[in-house]
């Protein structure tokens, strides 16, 4: 047997089913038309949001990172509960200007942004994270073909990494950002040529369930903020302290504590150095907010055994939980918090495993899981599905298709 | 320096560049608007299935499993090619139906099959695979509600494996198929209550490029469709023996040899046990006839160093190419083939890092690859782009689109 995640808490139970806003499972999936189907709950990201907002400085503003969830109304949703938006491509640019964000509230990362992603922010008013001295020249180049200031941030690759964090995005070298050591030449002379000088955005990792890893990187990105700024003589009136907030998706994994977090930010923004005074500080979190707040809900289509082993075989699949199928980024597959939505009442009385419905054996949902036992039509509970599932998912594998999308 | 991949034999150069079907990259990319872009050769296809039909026996049908890629003017081309078509799911059928395929010629494999699916594919008379007592059942219900004798074939799960191949998708427990000790009892059912019997489907695994492991599969697969057949006393008129046929991804991999493997085949046809001697054989492969044939090609939008690495940032990546990046099913990541298609004439000269555009560290498409200096605006090729690129990659990922595809 292997264990599951620890279910977030935010769903409960009613009639013996899972329980997403208030409606089960079953209620949910015949609303949608079918399944597959991701549920995401207004009532969690809210909560969330307010755990967060609690235990922060108020002056610190919160960005959603949209790449966690692009989905339509879940994005115009965050647009009242977040003080930002950041986003890594034009076509996110795109989609962030229909969900009714204002270009100023925005800023675009990103290694490998193209001319035209450039030439668009710029006349936009987007805030641009340079990520390299060409593309600051382009950057440049374009406010002065448009006449504009350009709103320029420099995305710093730093020399330290955030500790115990998913994926490093600093620490040596990088496709990320600028080097530390050339950073302040070139905000030096961003400022010297008459742009919009926004300050600096340093992302150092994510998935980061440690919060001494976090308050010892935060520390880190204040101290090199402030001597950047110095360095360069340039004030800073912007930083983006990147994310790293980690959500629990496998067994053992403890929430983060948040409050520890916001402890020490407060004490560092009680004492910080002279140049940062005025700073506008930022965290960009995408997965933290959105990501425990989803569901993915499919149906069991089959029920087999196979050598002694029995298998529950959804409708869906890695072609929508490329992640939870342990395919994505991982080395060593874990099982994702899952339950038997319809049996959420029932204590678990077997071992399965549970699959997607493509020909390849990577489709698993969970290894040697203990659940109630569960027949065709009953409904699987994918949890930890509200960030980097949909969107981050090859939907077209296979020809299953795209799941359905709700915000409850 | 870490190796690249073998470059496959079907491309040559053309005014310095990477030619494709007779044209360079920079005049395909012109033709399809941008980048990034898939390009799929149709001489490559074709002369790869001249040299199949060549090494093996007539006798063998040749099946394409459109998994592998389902672009509609490429399913379109192979249906002239091959003898049949294997797909996995109710939207590949829609796909195979728009692109002029016939139910007859097509097969339907898929641990995780509908009902819906079932009733619609005994309705039109595709071969169904079945791959549980439970969808038997189901089949036959359908069959019943039409009037019609469904064709249906028993997905055989086998107490052997592909050695050496990619994915084992035989030996032991398995969501795929029906148990050896299981299938005569259901085959036997099949053919007394009046199904349409096509015999059996034996897939034991992917991706092999050992030919001795191939034709030791082939016999072991012949073997036991002999012996199920015996048993259940039915006869064996179709047999599909899976496919496995591997293309070199790595450096170090080899070609297959399916001259040994077409003349042990040969052999086995020269002396087939009396039950299977009137049976139609098939091969069904997907990668093998079109994964070679697809370039991706890429533009490269930045060139930037970071702690002394040379980083060539390009407008693709694992969006299109999940499995190039290394995160699809993969261990430890290896460089497929990549090469700066617009200096596919110049010496390697310098060791780069060229990743794609997303703010990913796990967005690479060839690490500590030795090249020609390429500068921002070259091109960047990646081969063995023909199967499981486009369509199993997550192309919303990050709102940076789908690549443009083309057959030519």
């Amino acid at each position: 047997m292997k264990p599951l995640g620890p279910i977030p808490p935010y769903f409960e139970e009613l009639h013996g089913e899972l329980a997403i806003g208030g409606r089960t499972a079953s209620a949910l999936v015949k609303e949608a038309g079918d399944t597959p189907l991701f549920v995401y709950s207004r009532d969690a990201i809210t909560r969330r949001m307010a755990e967060l907002r609690a235990a922060m400085p108020d002056r610190l503003r919160l960005h959603y990172a949209m790449k966690a969830n692009p989905y339509r109304p879940l994005l115009e949703f965050m647009a009242d509960l977040v003080d930002g938006l950041d986003i890594a491509s034009g076509g996110e640019f795109e989609q962030a200007r229909e969900a009714g964000y204002l270009p100023r509230e925005i800023s675009f990362a990103g290694p490998g942004k193209r001319e035209r992603e450039v030439f668009a922010a710029v006349r936009a008013g987007v805030t641009l994270n340079l990520e390299s001295e060409g593309e600051a020249e382009r950057a440049l180049e374009a406010g002065k073909t448009l006449g504009i200031a350009p709103r320029l941030a420099i995305r710093v690759n730093p020399s330290f990494e955030l500790r115990g964090s998913g994926m490093k995005m600093g620490g040596g070298a990088k496709p990320f950002g600028i080097d530390e050591d050339r950073v302040p030449v070139l905000a030096r002379k961003l400022v010297d040529e008459g742009a919009n000088w926004r300050g600096f955005h340093i992302y150092s990792g994510s998935q980061a369930l440690d919060a001494e890893a976090l308050i010892e990187t935060q520390a880190n990105v204040l101290a090199l903020a402030a001597r950047l700024g110095k360095e360069a003589e340039v004030p800073v009136p912007h930083l983006n302290m990147g994310g790293g907030f980690g959500i629990p998706y496998f067994d053992r994994d403890s929430a983060l504590d948040i409050a520890a977090i916001g402890r020490a930010l407060q004490e560092r923004f009680a004492d910080l150095p002279e140049n940062l005074r005025e700073t506008e500080f930022a965290l960009e979190l995408g997965r933290y907010l959105v990501g425990e707040a989803g569901v993915y809900l499919t149906r069991i289509v089959e029920r087999k055994v196979s050598h002694g082993l029995t298998y529950l075989i959804t409708d869906g699949g890695l072609h929508h939980q490329l992640a939870a199928s342990g395919n994505f980024g991982t080395v060593v597959r874990r099982n994702y918090p899952v339950a038997i939505a319809t049996r959420f009442a029932e204590e678990p009385s077997e071992e399965v495993n549970i699959v997607g419905c493509l020909c390849t054996p990577l489709d698993r949902l969970a290894d040697e899981a203990c659940v109630p036992q569960a027949e065709i039509g009953d409904l699987v509970a994918v949890f930890c599905a509200g960030a980097y599932g949909a969107s981050a998912s090859p939907s077209a594998f296979l020809g299953q298709g795209s799941a359905h999308e709700m915000l409850v």
